[in-house]
């Protein structure tokens, strides 16, 4: 069974209890992940660049988004890091979704999405995404119900128009618990090295935890249509750089990527070089 | 000694003889060079997160730039796969410059290199550069001679510009001789996972080889005020990776990279968050 239906979930989710060290499909320890997931960089790195070369060619249409959605300190930084950071950076292409500029607010919340949408050949990566637009957006009021309402819709029909026209997307929230946000703020807190990452912005944030938490719930429960979400229990590190390496396998391990055909004559171009 | 002042040159050069399987500044063999690559990695993943961790606090104006030039089959390609490889994807920005678009044309050869530098905290590599406006622009004369002229004063004002306001610039061109060029075109043409690296139009550009060897030499003679050039023995692969690793790794032991001090109170941070 894939790891993706294993942590795939459709319909109305409880995520008021779980435990964030499971490890589903993984049957091993940290040392254990760490060797695995060096292993699948490399079937990564080789399907990756068969997926490059079509880009480049002209051949393929195909491309890959990774949307990564968590609280604080869930760990979509080091899924860039650990993940992404197992590929070619030469097809990567990342984008980190801040606080919207003003100039952005001035467009629809998919104009800034669409601008970053990976080309052909690549694999994106979102580090928060337009589901903010119904997260954040939701929880602290920051556009009226009605627009809250039309955006669910709307990321419906933008996820079907992306995974209609050869694009892949894989959607990992990951999830830790209440406490295990506790523990990592007060680490970034304890060591002047992390300082950088703490803003003291996301207590504000953690104060309406549960306002999160129902937000996620109800993002997941109403955008599955195109592609569905995945609950990647992150409490641990390991696991959780394993389990999102494993996803995006398993997805370009479906589509059975073929290195493209010349579009020369390959015999003729060996002649002319033997020449020169 | 730095291997940037062994490999860095100034003034009038020849480029017809050289030795592209030289190792300055390397005692060791292949298997020696991919160890210490790993190694290099390691320092150079630390120091690449202090530089970001200051773009991202807004403290650093610092950025990294390195520019890759070097005939095809150089390893321009292999340098982002293998040296920026051991970077953390985040914090870097790689721009392939192809032929100009219609839209790019209609400005100035510098306006989309303008919005191709790396933001501050971030290290930027050009994989070709505003270089082949005076490489290939001189060679197939795609500007009058009088704006070829001008573009050579034009770099150096805008690299004066780039290092003048926190940009550490590291130019390396990769040298291969014609005979290195003709076996990995060959290899290319000889497995049918590489077709897609295989261009028709390579042959062309080859049969100019001499033409570019002169304008490589003239735009290292002129453009060489802002930042040395380092010519980078390339036609060993592991000397070429450890080579430019190492470039961009003294360029960043230099800048004594400070983790940012917390624009927070930590305490009360500290104490906050221990309520919650």
């Amino acid at each position: 069974m894939s790891l993706s239906s294993q942590l795939s979930v459709s319909g109305a989710i409880d995520l008021s209890t779980y435990d964030s060290r499971a490890t589903p499909g993984f049957d091993g320890n940290k040392a254990d992940a760490k060797l695995a997931l060096k292993d699948l960089g490399d079937e990564l790195s080789d399907l990756q660049e068969r997926l490059f070369a079509g880009g480049r060619t002209g051949a393929g249409t195909t491309r890959l988004l990774v949307v990564l959605q968590g609280m604080d300190t869930a760990g979509k930084g080091g899924i860039v890091r650990h993940v992404a950071g197992l590929a070619d950076p030469q097809g990567l292409s990342i984008t980190s979704f801040k606080k919207p500029t003003r100039a952005e607010l001035r467009h629809d919340f998919l104009w800034r999405v669409r601008k970053a949408l990976p080309a052909p050949g690549m694999i994106g990566i979102f580090d928060r995404s337009y589901y903010e637009d119904v997260l954040i957006g939701r929880v602290r009021e920051l556009a009226p119900p009605e627009e809250i309402e039309r955006r669910y819709d709307a990321i419906n029909a933008f996820e079907q128009e992306f995974t209609g026209s050869g694009g892949v997307l894989v959607k990992c929230f990951l999830r830790i618990t209440k406490d295990d946000q506790k523990e990592r703020l007060a680490a970034r807190l304890d060591d002047p090295t992390k300082y950088w990452k703490y803003n003291p912005g996301d207590l504000d944030e953690r104060e309406l935890w549960d306002g999160y938490q129902e937000a996620y719930a109800i993002a997941i429960e109403r955008c599955g249509e195109a592609a569905p979400w995945h609950l990647v229990p992150s409490g641990g590190k390991w696991y959780r750089n394993w389990a999102v390496a494993t996803l995006l396998l398993e997805q370009l391990r479906a589509l059975e990527l073929q290195w493209p055909a010349p579009d020369f004559d390959v015999e003729a171009e060996k002649k002319r070089l033997a020449a020169m």
